[in-house]
């Protein structure tokens, strides 16, 4: 297969690349690293990256970012972050992709378990993860060609815990390989419309 | 009780303002019709509103809009539509309102069965319910002064079902009483953080 992965360079991204890279041909794309670059937030440059890789078996998003700050220090322009970068980001590149994707290919969203069970200072966040929950089941509807798409939703990655547990108290980190597993399941799998949750205790 | 209800004109929203009124304060809201007028895609219109009409002890909103249509047709503006309205509409009203809240007080939006369980034209209808479905989970665990916020879901609603049992196949109309129920749990219950589903085959 041939699996484009936008944020294949980050904490998650580098790993998912890691393992697809053994069986499948992988192309990187990013903000600043990578084969392509990718800024999410602009459908011209998402346009563009596909006109430049042409068609592809599988997508993979794990990039996009939103604001974290205490709700009452938000500004309308604070939630607009994460709507144009997160939310939109991965929303266009199913509108876009939808036309480079080889029948039967799938797409793979990246939320998290914010989306679910939100912590403090995570309003935007966790709107923009639910969001896209909402939308892969609505759009798994309307694929034509056997398009197939999912999402998966960590929780505390392993490899994010020095960076984020004081944000996360109680949760158990998951383990690399089992986020990993969550892009295999919808990579190599044969659902649509599902929202991969690696959560470990709720 | 002082119950300013946004969309207190609209299908739902006068079955709601109906029942709130027989032992509350009721001020409806409304982009053309009600006791003050509000365009909640306008941040500013809605600060003006509440200053114009002080604190209050509820905030209901039964308002906002997104577009329905086919996914491959949608532009990145078509889905903004949704965004500013529906989604930061409701996002702003709580952003202003937590200020003009009584201590005790609470916040009650709307969404919809989309969210959880879309139909064919709905990717950005359900990503904006699905969108508010987590915002209301993350920022109950912020507001302060002891205010509340929750959200009603509710599935395709009895008096709507002329216009819409055409797109939403199989699904049981949720009766008005019913719909009604689901706004008197938030307002006058005591919980917070909750999805208050009113749905009926699934």
């Amino acid at each position: 297969m041939k699996i484009m992965i936008i944020g294949g360079k980050g904490t998650i991204g580098k790993k998912v690349s890691d393992h697809f890279s053994k069986k499948h041909d992988v192309l990187i794309a990013g903000r600043q690293s990578g084969d392509i670059s990718v800024d999410i937030t602009d459908s011209l440059s998402i346009e563009s990256m596909f006109k430049s890789t042409g068609h592809v078996d599988a997508v993979v998003c794990i990039a996009g970012e939103a604001k974290w700050a205490a709700f009452d220090s938000m500004t309308e322009e604070d939630f607009y972050i994460g709507l144009r970068s997160k939310l939109m980001g991965q929303v266009n590149l199913v509108r876009f992709g939808q036309k480079y994707l080889n029948a039967g290919g799938s797409f793979t969203l990246s939320t998290g378990i914010l989306a679910d069970h939100p912590v403090d200072l995570t309003t935007s966040a966790a709107m923009v993860n639910g969001a896209i929950h909402s939308f892969v089941k609505a759009v798994s509807l309307e694929l034509k060609n056997g398009i197939r798409i999912n999402v998966v939703s960590s929780g505390l990655v392993e490899d994010a815990v020095d960076k984020y547990e004081a944000y996360f108290p109680g949760h158990n980190p998951i383990p690399m390989k089992k986020v990993v597993n969550g892009y295999v399941k919808s990579v190599e799998g044969k659902s649509t419309g599902e929202i991969i949750r690696m959560y470990d205790n709720c």
